[in-house]
């Protein structure tokens, strides 16, 4: 498809991107190049940039620009609460709901044997310092209700409750506005048992 | 999500590929600044190598990073014979059947007046020109065939015509090894009406 090297390199590069296959690349070079220089511009600067300025919070490990996140910063939040999710999307999520006001951990992934990430790529050991620095009354433990968001869970809770601290998980449940005829079996269970 | 204001603009940045909507640009840049920062960097040169270095043939309108590219200038091809297809793709497509050897117009698009494309971003006038060069005996029409690659044909067709020049269309019939049972109505009775 056209004999341009530039074309094919950049074709192989967005394959870089996760769940883009050859030909979601080719159309995406394709676009950028007939229709939208300017946009593949910005790409490319935007990519340079983050690439030089983002890093991690030292505190939570979520991305920023600074040593230390606005949020880890924020005095009126509670420093004897941690939440640990896996993404800072959950972070957000969590922070949008307006009903947890204290600080995070921010894993950056979750354990997955599969694709070779284990205990180091999620900060296990940061974690543990950071849970374990005094101030830390409760770890919230908020990873996905996936396989392997609930093995991550597992994995935390155990070290955490071998240092004495008090690990909690996010309820399982009936999600709010839904019938129950729709709501999976697994579910109904979890939320009988820890009915209240 | 983070206070990184790079993060967020390579999350809008990443937006303007085709097919990426909010979700899966974050998804992206997490995947790239957490796993990849080497692809990110891979990416953001190959995407400024390549808006810097490739343009269009002058010729037949594919990219190329010459005036004109290999397929015009092989003179072992039919200039006789000129197919017009909508994208470098298509064009990919008929070299692999090995069944075609004449030269090309690439249309890098189609009409398609919803989206603003008109005659201009066709480069039909630069096609009547090519195919007016009287060298070309025979113009064959290799636009899809959907309902705006039909469309687009018939403009081609009606203005080539206008000129005095043969036009044929791609043959439309029973893809090979397929059974009548699940082939389109449409399609057998084109194949009908085409028989030989």
């Amino acid at each position: 498809m056209a004999d341009s090297s530039a074309l094919q390199t950049l074709i192989q590069a967005l394959r870089k991107l996760p769940g883009v296959g050859e030909k979601s690349a080719s159309r995406m070079a394709f676009h950028l190049l007939q229709r939208d220089r300017e946009g593949a511009q910005l790409l490319s600067r935007a990519l340079q940039q983050a690439v030089s300025q983002v890093k991690h919070c030292t505190q939570c490990h979520t991305f920023t620009e600074a040593d230390i996140c606005q949020t880890c910063l924020d005095s009126s939040r509670d420093p004897s609460k941690l939440c640990v999710i896996e993404t800072p999307a959950d972070q957000s999520a969590i922070e949008r709901t307006l009903a947890y006001k204290g600080l995070y951990f921010v894993l950056m992934g979750r354990l997955s044997p599969l694709d070779g990430l284990g205990p180091r790529d999620i900060g296990l050991h940061q974690l543990l310092a950071r849970a374990t620095n005094g101030v830390v009354q409760e770890v919230i433990l908020a990873t996905n209700f996936t396989a392997e968001g609930e093995a991550t869970a597992h994995v935390i809770s155990e070290a955490l409750k071998a240092r004495g601290l008090r690990v909690t998980r996010l309820a399982r449940g009936v999600p709010v506005g839904s019938e129950l005829e729709y709501v999976d079996l697994g579910t109904i269970a979890h939320a009988l048992v820890d009915r209240r």
